[in-house]
């Protein structure tokens, strides 16, 4: 362990996860990766999760399966169709079902656990209140309850340690500006996945709200999307 | 499902969960249960709280198993040795090497994730904060903020149903008025299982914290603890 402060960052695989760990290296941070799995998107977000870990040099990336499946109640975790549109102007409004139940709750609650264990006093999450689809657990006021949760929840809560700060670095900016932002530190968003329902030989869908949201971030930063399509 | 309140309830088939699963249904809920498993303990955990499920007729059961050596860090998921002792006394000051880090953070968020799946609006945890073990996760201002918190993360939060509520029955009793209240509502404590490092036939140490807890407790109370110990 170095003698940079360090941080544990929500890994992915996905364009906003991994425009997270440039902006946390940038910082000064030395990082600990965690990838939490869960559903029918499996080998493909380890597969993205472990490239970005390898080009970031991340030796520390530990990856878990979690089961939500046994829950339902969400087309990422369920026999519900993932929804399927044209055009981003196109996706509803309200939480969509592609919703999972307290998502961002379990993977901070796994990388507070992982953060205690590294004496991290910090957490990156590439959550996003702009240009994304309506999630009540990616709003600021959520992420500050989470925080103040964590900091009574943990040894540094009786300890008086330094207190854990939850990092959230996207959640204002546009798909853009995250993507103008990673390409200012040199990253790679070929080795990326963002779809919700990738075929088999791993291309996105180019349909789904994550695919297209993904799309119209490039559209309007000017830019090609390198991440490989279906057809 | 009736017209009952649904709540959910975490249930390991330990002495205190069983506990609270007595009271919730004393109080008119209709319960799920959702026991979630981790390190060593997994078979033995499943079958008691198995037991307790069917003792109380709770056929919404789900059990789900999480990988915590992943991160090591304590002596319930690592190869850290569990301490044992002659009597309760002997317990450390502190927060023990038995400490799990967040996991009742880590609980609560999936059972807040199977609550929101059942439209549950409350969830029954049975932490103690006086006859536990000094574990910052079982202090009430942490069950308050984790609460918040919980409001924010789901559905309930942006749509203005009924807020979430966590309760802990538990959580300024000792063991003995635990066990009191337990027998009072037709607990049989022989189902239950407390020892953090059982044999292999199943049967409690005898000698780690929580079994010198839990017999401090029966002995409290003028009881035998039902359970099978070794030798």
């Amino acid at each position: 362990m170095s003698d940079k402060p360090r941080a544990v960052v929500l890994l992915s695989g996905g364009l906003d996860s991994t425009t997270c760990c440039a902006i946390a290296l940038d910082q000064g941070y030395s990082l600990s990766a965690l990838t939490v799995t869960y559903g029918q998107r499996h080998n493909m977000e380890i597969d993205a999760a472990r490239k970005v870990a390898a080009h970031f040099a991340i030796t520390d990336h530990v990856v878990t399966e979690i089961d939500l499946r046994a829950f339902g109640g969400s087309a990422l975790t369920s026999d519900i169709a993932v929804p399927k549109h044209d055009n981003a102007a196109d996706i509803g409004d309200g939480i969509p079902v592609t919703y999972v139940p307290a998502r961002n709750t379990i993977f901070l609650s796994f990388a507070l656990a992982f953060a205690e264990t590294r004496n991290a006093d910090a957490i990156f999450i590439g959550v996003n209140a702009l240009d994304y689809s309506g999630y009540p657990d990616c709003r600021p006021e959520y992420i500050a309850a989470f925080q103040t949760m964590a900091n009574l929840a943990t040894k540094s809560g009786v300890e008086g340690a330094d207190a854990l700060i939850i990092h959230t670095p996207l959640i204002d900016r546009t798909k853009a500006q995250i993507i103008q932002t990673g390409l200012g530190l040199g990253v790679d968003y070929a080795m990326t996945t963002s779809c919700y329902d990738p075929a088999d030989n791993g291309a996105a869908c180019g349909h789904c709200d994550a695919c297209l949201l993904r799309l119209k971030g490039f559209k309007d930063a000017g830019l090609n999307d390198p991440a490989r399509y279906v057809g």
